[in-house]
């Protein structure tokens, strides 16, 4: 007798985070993938780990949301090629110019969107409080208060957003992913190129971090050389 | 000495309500205009709308935001060209087919994001309580959870959903649009046809019931060839 598993819409941007979330959620749920090109630097790139990791997955039904919008509203680096992405490291106590302003919440709005049409009950997505880039909307209260919005807000008040992952660090992610074979060769974590990884941009220095921090090798190659 | 006053960003659909919250709010601030194309029915009427108003405004500081993703999410008959707008009156009971799930986050996280930018603490929306189509992301408690979210997923945490029309009846908005000189020639609200007003459709039927109440006539024409 199989018993029939409950279905989730999860958000897979094609990083390392989301690739351990959405490994998790594979396991547990019945999975519906769903990826964003926001006009971010390198969005054709992630867009080809996200089809990768769907098709590693099995997963059929996949969504691909266009709000290039954030081009047109600017306001980082990650949107805004006259913003440079830097390179100088996190500083835990200041919003980065890598920030897009309130972008997670476009996220989570059609994850939940489509979550109703779905008539999936959760909306999952791999955001990481402690290590995360000091980004407003990866912080524990950020998704408290989301849930407390869905209650109100959609038509049955029954889809919830679910982050399994909200307070690990990354090397304890990474660690999760390779005990349960996250796909991360195939992840792609580099806010600059779209060709090798260059290594040095906060989101490729914390995701080295994390790997050197797990002890494990990091399986993509990098522009620098070394991969630890 | 001119005072600087408060910069908002003030979602205008086109329709009455959206039309009586720009006039309000274009008096009280300083204002930058938004606009949704979702792949409605009527999306090319409504920016037509849009763009009318904010020339009689004279406000420069105007987007337009390409959401077209809803029709490929589906499940509303204002984005799925499969499902008929009802016609039958508004049930208060129920949520009706013209429902897009949860689409009010979006347009409120576009405006918030884009208030980020601008340096703006208010995003305007002439949401309406009484009287609205049964849509659960137009009822006060929706607000209030949206503003608990934005005190702690946005930079400052400064930036404010503002509903002045919120608790009024159509009714209502229509006097007070026609104190404050809206210009309602120029709003549509019909979600059926682009040409002429279908006039049975919920939303023109909200709209001419406000009108009679009001006991003003509705200065656009309708293809049943009464305005009242």
């Amino acid at each position: 007798m199989t018993t029939r598993r409950p279905k989730a819409v999860v958000l897979l941007s094609g990083g390392m985070d989301s690739c351990v979330c959405a490994t998790l959620a594979v396991r547990d749920y019945d999975v519906a993938l769903l990826h964003f090109d926001y006009g971010q630097r390198t969005a054709a790139r992630e867009r080809q780990a996200f089809v990768a990791m769907a098709d590693h997955f099995g997963v059929r039904q996949r969504l691909v949301v266009e709000t290039t919008f954030f081009r047109q509203i600017g306001g980082s680096a990650l949107t805004d090629e006259h913003l440079a992405v830097p390179e100088t490291g996190v500083d835990p106590s200041s919003i980065p110019v890598t920030y897009v302003p309130f972008r997670n919440a476009h996220f989570l709005a059609a994850g939940v969107s489509w979550a109703e049409v779905l008539g999936a009950d959760r909306v999952v997505i791999g955001a990481v409080a402690p290590d995360s880039s000091g980004y407003p909307d990866c912080r524990p209260e950020y998704y408290a208060a989301f849930n407390a919005l869905l209650q109100v807000g959609t038509k049955a008040g029954e889809v919830r957003v679910e982050t399994p992952l909200l307070h690990m660090t990354k090397a304890a992610i990474v660690r999760l992913g390779l005990e349960l074979g996250a796909p991360f060769p195939l992840s792609w974590s580099c806010y600059q190129n779209s060709t090798l990884a260059c290594g040095r941009c906060d989101s490729c220095r914390l995701r080295r971090g994390a790997f050197a921090e797990a002890g494990a090798g990091d399986p993509i190659a990098y522009a620098t050389g070394e991969n630890t």
